[in-house]
């Protein structure tokens, strides 16, 4: 079995968790470092009360743990499904390097979850979306913003 | 001032905390339900060293904590800053109602943050984003989201 098959299989072995010992949907992912499980997550949105408890984020959280980091360059997830829009995004923000996935979001949608749903959405204008988006005023949010950019001793993520 | 601006105020005040007490960057969110703040949350990215923990899935995590749930039905939220894609898929799986924010994603772009990056991103080939992603055999993957759907005894979020 090639290492891709193995780390896949993990992933896939977490996500079946949901049909004998149920946290949350049938959701599993791993991160892999230098050819190393170095995080684990199984979805955990209805045990823990925490929606972003999603496979991909809960192996993020723990990585990120375990590494003593908020930042997972060189680490590669393996996810039994395509990530939604709140995992594709955490992706990006841990700044891993590659992404390998099993079922699609189509298979997702199929099974009774949103992620098809809610890729839709994100391109929809603000005040169209089935969760209205609505602008205020930024005049004091956006001097916070100058202030940061300002600012010297900051940590950067 | 009307309750909007009160609200916003607290969101923003919450970002401000980067400023002073830097825990990651200068975003805050607040969570009402029937007038009353029930989540509050600020970027804590890097002292938590979690990549997750932006000021609205902190709100969200918050809010469901202490109502005991992971839907947040009839809730509103304030945020400083327009949603990032991932904080844009929280919001969604946690089923807000509606969502108020000040700065923009071009503003957070201007300030150093990738949330505008990230949405072109989500538009992209799989292969030609910056963080590829890639499909696997997904036989076994499939087999327990059939499993799931199936299954009687289900908790769906």
């Amino acid at each position: 079995m090639c290492n891709h098959d193995s780390f896949m299989n993990q992933a896939v072995e977490l996500s079946a968790l949901a049909l004998t010992n149920p946290t949350g949907g049938p959701f599993g992912a791993i991160i892999v470092k230098n050819g190393e499980v170095i995080g684990k997550g199984n979805n955990s949105v209805s045990t823990n009360n925490d929606p972003t408890a999603h496979a991909e984020v809960m192996a993020i959280r723990d990585a990120c743990k375990n590494l003593n980091t908020f930042q997972l360059d060189d680490c590669i997830l393996y996810t039994s499904c395509e990530p939604c829009p709140m995992c594709f995004g955490a992706i990006y923000w841990s700044r891993l390097s590659k992404v390998y996935y099993a079922c699609t979001k189509k298979d997702a949608s199929d099974t009774g979850f949103d992620d098809d749903f809610i890729y839709r959405e994100l391109n929809l204008e603000h005040t169209k979306r089935k969760i209205p988006m609505i602008a205020l005023d930024k005049e004091k949010a956006i001097e916070i913003f100058q202030k940061w950019k300002e600012k010297q001793d900051k940590i950067d993520y």
